[in-house]
């Protein structure tokens, strides 16, 4: 050995933070202003986190449930379990009670730390999660009087009171696990990826690169990707490694809070998808001298595809560089990144040839290997013409899901992606077209086999084939389409009743359609493509927006 | 397994450069102007030479010796060796005979890779390198017809010609050695630091962070580092990995001719010790209006601490950005690193007390561990006062010396460095000492103690003590205080003589002062810092600095 084989813990990136920036600012939305803690205090709190959960049973591999908005204490759940050796495990507050189930039991949470607000969404767990020995409840403002019939409840800050402020992280493997994230796929069961330390530790280096997000110490951040969706896209990792002033926006989510923390915080770099972006600039639009919005340089975005005309208008109006990232919950997520100068050939073409590459999914990122393939996987040339599906390899990507391989996601080490793209002779990643039998609404997937499945179990219905259709706040909401047994009629309200018995409200289709056949596919699949060609054929447009388009 | 293990190879960065700005440029300084290639053809060049390496019988692990200044071949051996598996060994061009014997030797080089205008450096070394098989010469303009009588000497470019431009990269173990690097120490050998591929893949993605080097794609990168120091820096390899123009300047180190490459190629960002900052400045101020210097934005300064009023100089007369780095061959180099701001508190503090923190060696790098002990190994508080041993622990830090561990140089896992420091509130480390035995001049190391060996070798003396005393230009330059045998005397000339026979030129004592004694610690080593304390007291000058004293 002649280099020291240290191992890739994010003990070793978590608390530089408040080592070098012990006074920098934690700073929590809440409803009446904002609760604020320095990073000294941070890491204090994350230190006796550990010890309460240690003192819970929790030990090195088990897991930890978080049931959280982005927040001060979720940031502290992230600290602790990453440096005590936990399974830090992200639900998703959005999900319906059926996939919850589904997950708390299939990761074994021991313990769940929830927000207040959100408890009642728990509560109908409460016989069926056997796993789960104790909630500890984040309190904020106004949920003081929360009252559960969850096992062994705890206030959060009763929890962690008295315990001491160090805790001696453990030396682990550095291939051991750090956390899971859960994604609806195409399959009915969602499915689990689990992060470990070198993984991340890896992606957080990669994310503060220049030529990446350039995350710097200097940087106040809003992080509004959701915490549970891919580790925040690793935001809240690069932040405590840097000391990053960081602003979290915890249950406030519209437009105005948003803008009010971005100028009050004078946030630089803010991260979110698409749909936020929207909702931001019509707030801006409406009010445009209401804003002060000259400390914030660059915005992320990423979870799909943020239209040309949104990149242009924060440079137009704002001078503001919108970055697109490409990746899923399964590459850490960061996989490609797009900004407007990342090579010096792009220092002399025109303004708007470099908001063309910003449209685009972006250039792969250092240590990871990205081409496409045809049917049989051969590699397809890179002329920005050729389509094909998207496969991706690296110490940061998914090798197989969490106690449900799905070795067919997979081929000879690389991951199958879903998504199908073209390359440029720049090598830009383009996506052509997003994982074909997922919807995407409001930056969180809807799967559409999972509503089919639901859907063909109710007595009557034959056949039933949901796709995505555009909408213009939403980017796609889901339309099912139903062939009836013959000589039997189903209502849409039956159809509607019976998907909400399992799916939370806003992945309901938006529409029933009756149709007498789904198109099929020469391997017998339900061919989506023709569905959706046919669709914009008979210029379809979703309910809500007819309206619109009738008074147009 | 649930992410992938893929291995943290340098192939798997080096590609990517050619792959995302295949036509950027390589610019390498001739006689008579620049010698161009395109990063396609520079990957392409390279993987020739590995054919060709492989043809010579050099596989994997096999020791590769490289004596050339920087320039475009020498990045091709820098990727081919990487990419292949074989070890790149720089051999500093400035050593004397007596260590490069050493060293190659000790390395067992089996091809050296030599540029025309050095070899006759090497041929001394003709009939005492049994291990080398063939030397392969680097011919510039005007050295074509070199001749030479090392073994099997053929032209770089014969070498190469004709071979594949794809070589299929093996996949190896992340902790294979990737190249070696010798330092010259406080005992009388040379010690070998042996990178691997892992250290240097995190070492390589740290220099590119926004808070560390920061360079990107869109950079203009001037390398003065040699790349026989500490693998320049590394900055060949983040410059592979993104793409950057690079400008190499080979022999052509006069200040005139870098500000005439900083200029003609719009260099952005450069590197080097201060003793060549001191010498641009020079140039520019005696002729103020001569240069524009408006694309250079930042200059990253290592080696030795330069001086605040140099680093303030630049700012204020060109705007260009000092980032000043410490670290050592052991540390790969890049350990502790200091901007104007790198954190959001740094924003709101004086132009001043900015440029006070450039001055200091500068905050760790994320992912190491770093602090100042007593002599028991005690940590000392980070108050600005304490001053300690700095050790040093991390992924890119030795572990040992190559096949001569050395034990005494590491505690527990951790580097001793040999520096000595303080580290302040704001954790800032600041070198207070360098390291207690070696002289640095014009950026290199000199033993002090290889140069007393060798003098109390010759007859008549009885002690030598070698110690640095300061140089406007060269940083330090050595004094030797020599004790005779009783009774004898011994002349400099003859102490000079004898030295030549073993060091280079540069290596030589500037003055030779006869004593009486040598003041001994506790512990009966010679107390050096009572010998330079003693010469301070007696306002001693160098001898080639009088003359400017005496007329001043």
């Amino acid at each position: 050995m002649a280099m020291q084989h240290t191992p890739l813990l994010m003990s070793a990136l978590i608390e530089r933070g408040a080592r070098v920036a012990p006074n920098e600012e934690i700073v929590t939305a809440t409803a009446n202003g904002t609760r604020r803690q320095s990073y000294r205090e941070t890491r204090a709190r994350a230190h006796q986190l550990a010890h309460a959960l240690a003192d819970a049973g929790i030990g090195v591999g088990d897991v930890v449930g978080t049931f959280m908005w982005n927040g001060s204490r979720h940031l502290e759940a992230y600290h602790a379990c990453a440096g005590m050796g936990a399974v830090l495990h992200t639900l998703n507050i959005r999900l319906g009670t059926k996939d919850l189930e589904y997950i708390v039991n299939h990761a074994g949470d021991r313990v769940i730390i929830a927000d207040a607000d959100v408890l009642p969404l728990l509560e109908p767990l409460k016989d069926v999660m056997p796993t789960v020995e104790r909630v500890v409840v984040a309190t904020e403002d106004g949920f003081e009087g929360w009252s559960t019939s969850l096992p062994r409840a705890v206030d959060y800050e009763a929890f962690i009171a008295g315990r001491p402020t160090r805790y001696e992280w453990p030396e682990i493997d550095e291939n051991s696990p750090l956390g899971l994230c859960y994604t609806s796929g195409t399959t009915g069961d969602p499915k689990g990826v689990e992060y470990e330390h070198r993984s991340q530790y890896l992606h957080t280096l990669t994310e503060c690169l220049a030529d990446s997000m350039g995350l710097s110490g200097a940087d106040t951040v809003l992080g509004i990707v959701p915490m549970f969706h891919a580790m925040g896209w690793g935001i809240p990792w690069a932040a405590l490694m840097l000391g990053c002033k960081q602003v979290m926006p915890h249950r406030f989510m519209d437009p105005a809070r948003l803008l009010d923390l971005l100028v009050s915080e004078r946030v630089t770099i803010s991260a979110g998808v698409p749909t936020i972006w929207q909702g931001v600039k019509a707030a801006v639009e409406a009010n445009p001298d209401a804003y002060d919005l000259s400390a914030l340089e660059r915005l992320t975005c990423g979870g799909s595809a943020p239209p040309p005309s949104l990149i242009r208008w924060y440079w137009d109006a704002l001078g503001v560089e919108m970055v697109q990232g490409w990746g899923m919950t399964e590459t850490s997520p960061l996989a490609t990144l797009s900004r407007r100068v990342m090579k010096r050939s792009q220092l002399s073409i025109s303004e708007d040839e470099q908001f063309e590459n910003v449209a685009k999914a972006g250039q792969l990122m250092p240590g990871l290997e990205l081409d496409i393939f045809d049917d049989d996987f051969n590699r397809l040339p890179h002329d920005g013409e050729s389509v094909g599906e998207i496969l991706i390899r690296g110490p940061w990507i998914c090798s197989e899901y969490y106690r449900n391989p799905q070795p067919d996601k997979f081929h000879d080490g690389w991951l199958i992606t879903g998504d199908v793209g073209k390359i440029d002779p720049e090598e830009y990643l383009i996506i052509s077209d997003r994982s074909k039998d997922l919807v995407k609404s409001g930056g969180e997937w809807i799967s559409s086999v999972d509503l089919e499945n639901h859907i063909v179990a109710l007595d009557g219905v034959a056949q039933a084939c949901v796709v995505a259709q555009p909408h213009p706040r939403w980017d796609e909401r889901p339309v099912a389409l139903v062939v009836p047994d013959p000589g039997r009629q189903v209502s849409a309200e039956a159809i509607l009743a019976h998907c909400a018995t399992a799916f939370a409200k806003w992945q309901l289709p938006d529409d029933v359609l009756y149709v007498d056949s789904i198109p099929l596919t020469s391997t017998g699949k339900m061919d989506k493509k023709v569905v959706r060609a046919h669709l914009a054929d008979q210029e379809y447009v979703l309910p809500d927006l007819r309206k619109l388009a009738d008074s147009g």
